[in-house]
């Protein structure tokens, strides 16, 4: 990720402006004419990490190619209240018709990297790396992620087609129940799909052996206590990447990251961010 | 609205498993023998009001349309905490391989109604209704204005192309700055479309005044205070609906519903709610 | 609408020419060098309206960006036989390839806009309106609308999502027949969707006194004699506005405009709008 | 031809529902209740032709597979006024959601086959057979190249990839002018696309013997006087299939046809056809 | 043919490109600077025909528009080992991104075009032309068409609509086995489809004879000996073009070319051609 | 891979279609009766591996859904020469027109899995197994890599987003050059993206050391000499995964797997793959 994708975010501002605008901006075409200019300024409203002023350029030209966008701020700045992002200028009906779906993508993006920009800061001085997880708004995966990385996180896999993750439900759905099921799954994990990183969750001491045994590259550590991670931590021993996960908020992420886990990952960072607020001014 | 857009879900099942599955689930294919059964309920791990089981359903036949799915609850229940949602029977495969998906569906939308029904249980007993707005989620509005009603809420405008809202921002955009700007935007906007109702934003009590003579359908009270609201509602005296929209939250609605306005109006609703918790048992 | 839809117009285009050009003009690319060059002239072979210049310049520019171009006329224009509307000069081929749809969209838009403006010439001086109709070409009808109001007439509703039209065959469909039922057809509309305008079909006087009463924003006079036309103006008496339909030809509509109606709609505008003749001439 | 193309008109029925329907049918969803059965008759309301009722059942289907749907005529028949075409039984928020979209296919498709079968019927006992231009609605050409067959006529070539149409355009476009363009013209057509037939326009009896030299399949003879039309006919003597084009209407048909033509094209079957009215009545 | 489709060659690279590149090419993406520059050559590893330098530059445009892309050699040409074909510069990034799906086109489209130009060169000095077939890559039928035209071949239909080719399977699928079937068959195609040329399949003299008398455009002779084939081309006589097919390699080639049948169709040129040796050198 | 991707196989499927059919089979519906019936059996001409069965049940399907097929045969299974694959019957206008793309399809599959057997049946009884490479045919890639599994090859990664590659273009491309530029750019590689395999091109010893100090999960051995391969295999020990490329083919896959490498990657199962020869008897 890292960078943001390119032909996605077209097709995402595409369908957003497909969705808002339908067949024509009706309050617009009636009563702003269509020669009258305008500046406008976005502006932050409250103190935030910008993400998303490539997507808001975006939608503004796919609006009116011909307006003029000065960009002020940058991904994955920390901006205080009242700092201008972005000045457009020209026609103001393209402007008007373009407000809301540029608004919306910069408030929303900006908010996932807001706070995981507190989760990263929570974590400072360990070694723990911030994760996202899959649990991502439908059809804004890709934005979301570029968005967790303006904040200061890390991606986990893309999707289910880039990394094995063996999980409790996959367990769970193992017809038969082998005392080692989570070496047999690793084992054939690794076996099948030679190209790709495998990680597996483990719940015991048990688990981790045997994931650790099997050849796992990473190991998530599910709604362990501190206490359990530190053992894990220490009888791993760096043979493995351990990931820990569940009950991870701003109040419990640094006990969680002074166990020596190498990951954590956060859903919330995408599943219930907050849409800051950021206003257009004219 | 009030009915859940059949295609619309459909297109964004399909895209939110274009990026998450993509070239193929590969845990699933490697761990998982392609004839294990399973038998899966999704739970609610919280009290919340449900909203979008048919999104679930379509991301569960989407990948394979031979499961069997039985409905336990319904959109539109407000539902205890370990409560079954829905029963999934078949392939453990394509029950793994859409379950993240169908989560993520459920969650968001269900979010969405839980947090519209405390608004309007927050208002009952007086007229006010509570109202969506279009800062929704780029690519799921229709989606997520279903939830709203989902929550006992009402859908304002889809989006710029079927109703009028004239707001500051179009009146600041205006070239030339009349003394009855408001009343000027009304007429225009009505000749124009006499098909669409036309609203209009007041912040003084002599906009409110240009807006009724000029025969605005619906007023918009941005950012008043309550007295100010009452003196609207007062003044109007029916001759237009009158919505109260900034600085709307659990705490300020009642306050503002019992001004005797029409409508609240509540970008949280979509733009901000938190997603509920919903798990996939096995 | 009144400005040409862009979008849709780029996709209009691009599937008349994958129709037409298929996987290559033939004729063309056998006959004509590449470096051939040719000015050309479209030239109204009748008196016309003219609508879809932007059509054509679109239809010549998808086969070749490099054509030029000079617009000699102008939408809604009246011009005389033998009147130049664009000269098109550039590669022989280009122009070739794109002549026969860039054609038939202006042939067909203009025809349209022809006849708009004969029955809009024919009601001058009363205060009625021509509004079109849904009975317009299939994948054409914005652009369609569009030609309209280049012959002058006005838009009514782009389609069934933004404004309410509760016809006869609505009425027919309630399973119960209460006496009242465009009053309660009216009412249900109102409260399901406060910010659409409500239109009810009424044949009688009872059903027009019911449709104020419940507060219906325009009443549909449909097949009336003028006499039930006169009687429904004088009696509605601006509580409503009133438009007339059924029987409208270029004889009757002037009768129909001076009974008071504010519109008569017109299908025959786009069901039935014959091709004007226009010619491409090198 | 001949077969109405299945992929085709599903593509077109999805597009005019989209452009018609939108976010959704408004008046419908707020009047009729959605367990509200109806029985509806598709009826002529006058003589006619019948084309498109596929068309027409796609259109139902598409907005409620569930609609049960009788076909009471079939494509190609002349029916009476009254007669009814189908009948449609099932929800009738359905039927009411479709009805205007499906008049409007089968309205205009009958309306070409109604034309058609009128030129056809004027040349009875002739030789010649009447066929359709390139001069088709933009979208819609192999959905009204279908209704000309469904009144006796035939196809001409579908677009500028299946056959060779050397016109005067062509000839004009030619950089330098030798005497023989026509000759020259069609031998590199022959050449260059031995898979396909090769037409030529010929405006003089010089050019028809250039063509029929030059070894052309079809001869088009545009706007000639009868007489030219004869000595064209007595001279080629069966060497190429000749086609008549220009001027020609239901009073000119007959006469033309008589010269002893192979084949009379009319651009007005598809570019003028009035649509022919046709009810659905509950 | 003989162009390059344009339109048809952009969804062929961008289909390509999204298959390779996916959601980002991460190597490149990880190991080179955003800001490295580049220069890299196409060089031929081995002598071949050139085709398909169209493709390539379009593909490191789709990649990044603004890479300077000069052409060192061209389609159609005969270019020997160690040429370069072209030169890309800019930044490294986007060269590398685009390399594999470059290479991938122009490796097997120029592999066509030599493959086709050694069938040419067998049997220069006689009248036969090479012919490709319907045998190509799905998805690429145009593009190969294109390539076999570089090589000097000659294209055959370009699918199932645009020529008549009735062969064995029809003939056997006939339901009645008239003594004549050849005969009805074609005179079938030519009253139904005067627009079409007609070639038919004779496997016996009898039935070359039949498909003459009923005024075939090209007969098919598949799989007849070189005396066959002579007696053929005798007992025609000029009277429809002869094509030959079945059994056809370098080493056959000539000798049925001598024979004077007009074509040869070689159905390898497309199913079976070695990609071509080409490298992209830093 | 392994599993057929169903919707990438519809989607082939439908562009194959496309372009074969365009606007219909004028040949079989000229010729053959719309109630004809027929039997079909594709049947292998020559000694073959099965691959892409469902492919060409797909293609009939998509002709027509009624068809019945019979599969005598499965993916991955040698046959001789004269057994039949599949058995079709019902109507033969939908055989005779879904003919040759199915065809086109299972013989180029078949093709690929045919070679690829014979590369794996060569270094039988050594470890070594046989990779598929990126020089795949544009648009078709996941059936290809799926055909080269039927043959018992083995994937690998699949595009540029699934797995790290660095190959000697990204180090020649690195601007500055460092003396360990193989262990910079994995380590880079690593750190960027923890949830990818790492592989990187060793051309000398020295970078083999670099690539394994490095931490790369494979090493690309590429036209290294059988010698200089035994000794990466003594001296990595293990330690990373060994791929060899460069000069592979049929009379030297054995000595390259004899040297003890874990994997050989073959271009030319993709890009130079006969089609094998399979036909439709009726």
């Amino acid at each position: 990720m890292e960078l943001l994708p390119k032909e996605e975010m077209q097709r995402a501002v595409k369908l957003a402006l497909a969705e808002d605008v339908g067949i024509g901006d009706a309050t617009t075409l009636a009563t702003i004419p269509a020669n009258a200019l305008a500046v406008a300024r976005m502006v932050a409203s409250e103190e935030l990490v910008v993400a998303g002023l490539d997507v808001a350029v975006e939608t503004f030209h796919q609006v009116f190619s011909g307006l003029q966008i000065k960009r002020v701020s940058a991904d994955g700045l920390k901006v205080e209240q009242r700092q201008t992002l972005l000045e457009i200028s020209g026609p103001a009906q393209a402007i008007l018709t373009a407000e809301r779906v540029a608004l919306n993508f910069v408030q929303r993006l900006s908010g996932i990297a807001t706070v995981t920009a507190m989760f990263v800061e929570a974590v400072q001085g360990t070694k723990a790396r911030i994760l996202d997880t899959r649990k991502t708004t439908p059809g804004l995966r890709l934005l979301e992620k570029y968005a967790v990385t303006c904040g200061g996180g890390m991606n986990h896999r893309i999707g289910l087609f880039d990394m094995i993750l063996i999980k409790d439900n996959h367990l769970a759905a193992l017809s038969e129940e082998p005392p080692n099921a989570v070496g047999a799954a690793v084992r054939r994990a690794r076996e099948k799909y030679p190209a790709l990183k495998v990680e597996v969750e483990a719940d015991t001491s048990v688990q981790v052996q045997q994931a650790i045994e099997a050849g796992a590259d990473f190991i998530l550590l599910d709604n362990m206590t501190l206490d359990e991670m530190r053992t894990a931590v220490f009888w791993v021993n760096g043979r493995a990447k351990l990931e820990a996960s569940g009950g991870v908020n701003l109040q419990t992420v640094r006990g969680i990251a002074e166990t020596g886990v190498d990951f954590i990952s956060v859903g919330a960072l995408t599943h219930s961010a907050r849409a800051v607020d950021i206003a257009l001014d004219f």
